[in-house]
């Protein structure tokens, strides 16, 4: 079943919730032109299909390997990179001065979310790449910029994000990579990084690794660490001392290297500061955020995908007669209830993570545009997106290959892949507990809680036409209050559920505001009518119950010893 | 990190909840003494842990491979099976006259429950060939019962169930292969089956499977089909015309033999019939009742065991300072809030779901000692067991490879095929859709209501004491009145969400009874009454939220037409 982009959905979510016209309207992305943004919407959704889609079976079977000669990607990967290239796909969200497109970060990623849902371990090396060139044009000097960016622009040379190592995963201030100054300015780094995704490969002449190390007699933690650009080549040509040792077998995701990275083995590893020592990790939060939506758009993707599959499967497996029906001739499973429940809901958790995920992107637009309230509204948001946005993507690829029934359990239908490749989401980039821990921590108090208490009321002012959601809004106000004045450890207690709540409500809210502006005739209005109201009627409602584990707080969790847990 | 089976756990719930004094004190079943409970449970725990658990890991990498010699097991397994066999773990529950125990099939549960912990793929075997004896020790002659039975009470020979065609999946009505009645009595069969677990081996030296087919000019669905006895080995010794000519390529359960059967290509396939001409089904439904029930507690296997990783993971992963400690040391993550709310998730589903399988397995044996009203209960409670256990098995190996983090999502921990091998449970042996549509379309009305009136009423008073309960007690009563008048598709719209909140409210009753009995010191009571209020606190709350998709109605599925799900 091929992957058919969803242009019609993105166009009215970028419409009614991002306000594109809105932010089209600043100079800054006065590229974004109604024909503009058509032609990209078409012609990305073009590509998608033509060029990634096709590969990611095939792509999940081969796998990507090590050889003596490095990394292979899966047959037909150079060949589509290089199409993308071509094709201007990866440079559009880019800043103009550096050879990019200066468009909207919001429409770039509706371009990525078709990527992801083509081919998910495909489109990581151009969204980890992306993140590359934002760190680079917003802390890199005019020189590094000039020397890195023009290719990491168009995608002739990719870029990765260098944080993991065996000590130091969720907690990035225990690293241990080093960087020596050296009597040129420049670092000698050392240390061996884990995950590192499309850390080594043959797509293209050039890799510039961003890696995350610690200089001598830096402080603990992670205000000792400083960032570096160090590439595979130098700009000399010469190669640096960076090899990768392994690839992870991991559980999808499988044309994506997943590698093991050894930098400064033999004490010749290369690398430039980017801002200063101890500058760090602020200039790789400012790539994670980002980063963040985009992992947070990959449930999207992979829900859209499902989505898809478990449609065209439904309505060509024909399947016993419905029951009570006078005729007993078997039907499509899509006519079954319980079968058309799951596609329903399929439909609405996709389309309410996609309005949620492109409303905070829309945000990250905002901000740079200059709107008010912008930055810290997208901040608020980002661990709503992400966490939500890839449990939504788990949900869903399970609903799909339950749609599939035994079919799904085999591996040649694809739901079992998406099934698979969903699974990393709600891991990497911060897994969906540090999501949890940081919007209880850091984000509920943003601007005194002012940013926390405009999203609040907006959802309690759209549950006023849309009564479903009043109950939620009750609920997660009530339980707002009672966070704030909670102890750190209650707060964490109850943060995934408390995240889970707020996410529903901000979810239903735009659901809501989507029912208001479809109206008019035809399949697409007439099935965003019916997701948003089954969003609002069924998926809403589950939410309140999740209270009951916000205000139960931590003491019950540590009331047995860590001991008991093997009793 | 080995599989350590939970025997104290098990006592606990065979004491407590199945009420197992009560049903040894039946004359059938008076071999189960509390010695040799105890000895069954301590040995069959030794057994799983030692021989079982170890291939697990390996079983899944070299996966069953089909060769010009046959279906081939991974290394180990050969061996493993003569041990089990030579152990007499096969024949706990089969009945004393046909070399088995005799022992209740609850405590049998228990065993199995050890070997799906410790090797899900491999325990398909044994669970298979426990419904084929029971379909013959129920319907076969006293000739087939001597020809059949004693070795496959042993395990000298495994059995299947032959239900599945291409066109055949859900509606088994549908089915075509043929079976045509030969002058000496017995049959020629012709057909091709998919799906048949363990359909081909090399474990043993014959396979007896058990084959559904429809006899010339039967009757069209169900009713017109037969089963038929159709051994690899005929009983002179002759190999019969049945061969398997593929294996499915599954997202898990790698090292069983997933075959494509196809009987009597040569015209030479001999099959005997098992009662009348159509009679197959009932014959089948008495395997498939046993056998859900067995695909329920497959959850519960699979859950205890991602309990176990994750819970050794947690406990060796340092990361992070306790957040708000005055120590900054980083502490294992079990210490983190968030980790710890996973882990305790985990306990109090896998032990919801182990009360409520155990309860379901514990209404057949008294049914079979002739208690009265025994068989509804049973009736009713398997399709709670066999859709929720499942998707609980589900949800608590998805936490499990969370609790992991990046390391969950790489193959060598074990917590990634936990989450491959517990996927297939919700589809096999009856969709969860299934269970649900027979929840609400057959059992509701068990002795005119009376069956889930007396459930309710339990719930009901175990409320009036748990007081969480007492909502969603409300709520599933409501919902089983408003179901009681509703149209067949509404019932069926509602199915699944009404399911699972009455699974939930009898989890959460167990788990009350539970709470009531776990006085006492010691980490196993200081964890049971920690888990029993996490369900009751925590879970059960989130399930009357479930209550607005079964009052919401058929009619606003079928608002869109079925072309509109592609737009």
């Amino acid at each position: 079943m091929p992957y058919v982009a969803p242009v019609a959905e993105q166009r009215f979510v970028l419409d009614h919730i991002a306000g594109l016209a809105e932010i089209a309207a600043h100079e800054r992305f006065a590229a974004a032109s109604p024909d503009t943004v058509e032609a990209i919407l078409v012609g990305a959704g073009e590509f998608a299909e033509g060029v990634f889609a096709p590969l990611n079976l095939p792509g999940d079977r081969a796998g990507a390997t090590l050889t003596a000669e490095g990394v292979v990607t899966p047959p037909g990967f150079r060949e589509a990179w290089r199409a993308y290239v071509e094709g201007g796909w990866n440079s559009l969200a880019a800043p103009a001065e550096h050879g990019g497109m200066g468009l909207p970060f919001v429409l770039a990623a509706a371009v990525q979310e078709d990527l992801g849902s083509a081919n998910l371990a495909f489109s990581l090396c151009p969204m980890l790449s992306t993140g590359a060139v934002e760190a680079l044009a917003r802390h890199g000097t005019a020189e590094q910029q000039a020397a890195w960016l023009p290719k990491l622009v168009t995608g002739e040379w990719t870029g990765t994000m260098n944080l993991t190592e065996p000590q130091a995963g969720s907690d990035v201030g225990a690293l241990r990579s080093t960087a020596t100054r050296l009597p040129d300015g420049r670092y000698a780094i050392s240390g061996t990084k884990i995950f590192i995704t499309w850390g080594e490969h043959d797509l293209v002449d050039n890799i510039v690794h961003l890696v995350l190390a610690r200089t001598p007699g830096a402080a603990a933690g992670t205000r000792g660490i400083s960032l570096f650009i160090v590439p595979r080549f130098n700009a000399d040509g010469a190669a640096n001392d960076a090899y990768c040792s392994a690839l992870e077998h991991k559980l999808g995701i499988h044309a994506s290297p997943t590698c093991v990275m050894h930098y400064g083995e033999q004490g010749a590893c290369i690398g430039e500061i980017i801002g200063g020592e101890g500058e760090g990790m602020r200039a790789m939060f400012t790539m994670m955020n980002v980063a963040r939506l985009n992992v947070g758009l990959q449930g999207v993707s992979i829900a859209e995908r499902a989505t898809q599959a478990a449609v065209d499967y439904a309505q060509s497996r024909i399947q016993s007669a419905r029951a009570g029906a006078a005729s007993r001739e078997p039907v499509a499973i899509i006519g079954h209830p319980d079968v058309r429940r799951m596609l329903l809901r399929m439909k609405a958790l996709t389309q309410g993570a996609r309005a949620l995920v492109y409303f905070a992107a829309s945000q990250v637009d905002r901000a740079a545009a200059g709107e008010a309230g912008a930055k810290a509204r997208a901040d608020l948001l980002t661990p709503l997106a992400k966490a939500w946005g890839t449990d939504i993507g788990c949900e869903v690829a399970s609903l799909g290959l339950q749609v599939h029934g035994g079919a799904g359990y085999i591996e040649e239908t694809g739901a079992a892949q998406y099934f698979r490749d969903a699974r990393i989401a709600p891991i990497y980039e911060g897994t969906n507990g540090i999501q949890a821990a940081d919007l209880v921590t850091r984000k509920l108090g943003l601007e005194e809680g002012a940013t926390l208490d405009r999203l609040l009321a907006e959802i309690a002012a759209a549950a006023a036409v849309a009564p479903p959601l009043a109950m939620l809004a009750e609920a997660v106000a009530k339980d707002a209050r009672w966070l704030h004045g909670a102890s750190i450890d209650d707060r964490l207690a109850a943060s995934y559920p408390f995240l889970t709540m707020l996410a529903v409500a901000t979810a239903g809210m735009l659901m809501a505001r989507q029912l208001s502006a479809a109206d008019g005739e035809g399949p697409f209005l007439a099935m965003k009518r019916a997701a948003c109201r089954f969003f609002l009627d069924r998926i809403v409602p589950e939410a309140p119950g999740l209270s009951a584990q916000v205000s139960a707080g931590a003491a019950p969790l540590y009331a047995v010893d860590d001991e008991a847990f093997r009793a």
